[in-house]
């Protein structure tokens, strides 16, 4: 079991620095923060985690990396890649759609499409990493991952002076337990779309069990089960799980356009959707941040009016 | 002539704290920085002045206050009047589209379509005003107005360490003589699109001068000439005039969104367009701040792929 500390988010933020962004703060009314992981590299907050995955490996073999996304994790290990020089093998499935194909390739990967969904192109992906050696980037379930997505916590913390509480959106877990890790807030509060429960389900199995994945977050928090690292990080007692559901998230992500002029994907405005809903309600006082976490998103379906 | 001061910034500065956001700067890249005004609410800087201008006056009349915009300046005003609890009375042309004017009603204000273009509109209210004592807050050439807009570089100033250089665009004026007074930038590029080259003739004639309205940029930056307060402050040594065409605007703005998922209208990206397209070259080492100055548009126009 891989046991992710502090320090190794401390190291991650010093090993990323001038890489990723130090993605700004807004905050939008007293005491109420939006940490705006929407602008970072690549359209999510997962460079994060790639970078620091990738540079903690040292010298890396000329196969380079190797990761299975046709998603966000696929454009945050592409881009990575590119910007230190390494080369980049992408899996993804037959029904990843020719526009994020492209956007891939554009960045400069390799792009092998094959298997019917995403678990087929993974077990792709680990074949051909046994076969050249080269460096397997994990979507959420690597220590080095976790704590390169940790650097989110820390900078909210350091940006806001510190908050009571952080809403973070889970799919594999890999930001919300790097978040846990980074930041000192009193309380987690992982969000998730009640079609794709993978902690809920985890905590109350006891450990990571598959999930179905539905709904309209499901591009970007499609993980079929929680990570191993992230399950041992979730379930203390600073984290509660709130289930949200699709009509709040999309709700959510209307209103962060249309109030905010934020530009988010789906799975982006999840973590919201428990505020704006009341799944969460804040004490008077409380100090919260919400981690607005991917805009990779097609801006033509933000409705407007 | 009205004179703006530095000590009337900030003087807006603790007028409008907690009414207009204080937007957050992201550092794209080293030592270059977006203000992004594109979050502030109703979608651009100009609540800033709005706010600063109507409490400047001390207790208002039971009329309200009145201005004459079917764009951000109107929907400013209509935002801040509201938040006050006062009443809004806008003048918009004939030609503004209906969910322009649903916007202004959304908030609350009492709107006049009247008139063939804007300068009618603007005629019909300034003789509405002088019927009914409403305070008349002007687009961009009022003192207060200038003050408020002016928040904008006292901001980027604090929340960059310091800048040399900031780029902000140019219509009546507004902004850009604002952050000219409230911050100790070396220089000031002020950024307008060839089709509408207020200051660039105004600086020519040696006054401000009735110039054509065309292009991209011509709904968010449609003065048909400079505003005197502005000729006063941007015919300084400090500021230079920088003209863009609008494919480098359109190319900005697409950029903004594709490379930072920044949605901006045509306007809010014309002074990145100085940037991105050589117009203005910063030096090495030269740090740069680019004033990214509104955000409403329809995002079904910001191409993707």
């Amino acid at each position: 079991m891989t046991t992710v500390t502090y320090d190794d988010v401390l190291a991650a933020a010093g090993r990323i620095s001038g890489l990723a962004l130090r993605t700004p703060v807004l905050e939008v009314s007293p005491g109420v923060y939006f940490k705006l992981e929407t602008l970072q590299h690549s359209g999510s907050f997962k460079v994060r985690g790639a970078f620091n995955r990738i540079l903690s490996a040292g010298e890396l073999p000329g196969s380079g990396v190797i990761a299975a996304s046709g998603g966000n994790h696929g454009l945050a290990v592409a881009y990575a890649a590119r910007e230190l020089g390494a080369r980049a093998e992408i899996f993804v499935p037959e029904v990843t759609s020719p526009v994020k194909v492209a956007g891939l390739e554009a960045l400069g990967a390799h792009i092998t499409q094959t298997g019917a969904i995403y678990s087929d192109a993974a077990e792709a992906a680990a074949k051909r990493a046994a076969e050249t050696g080269a460096l397997v980037v994990h979507a959420y379930d690597q220590g080095e991952v976790v704590a390169g997505q940790g650097t989110v916590g820390l900078e909210i913390m350091e940006q806001t002076g510190g908050v009571d509480t952080i809403l973070v959106a889970v799919g594999g877990g890999g930001l919300a337990a790097g978040v846990t890790i980074g930041s000192s807030a009193a309380r987690i509060v992982a969000v998730e779309p009640e079609g794709i429960p993978t902690l809920h389900d985890a905590l109350r199995a006891g450990r990571p069990v598959p999930v179905p994945v539905r709904g309209v977050a499901a591009d970007a928090l499609g993980a079929t089960q929680l990570g191993r690292v992230a399950f041992e990080v979730l379930s203390s007692s600073r984290v509660s799980s709130v289930l949200v559901g699709d009509e709040a998230i999309v709700a959510a992500r209307r209103e962060l356009w249309r109030r905010h002029r934020v530009a988010v994907e789906h799975a982006g405005a999840t973590a919201y959707a428990a505020l704006s809903s009341g799944g969460y309600r804040a004490e008077a006082g409380e100090r919260v941040a919400v981690v607005l976490c991917g805009a990779n998103t097609d801006p033509a379906t933000l409705a407007i009016g």
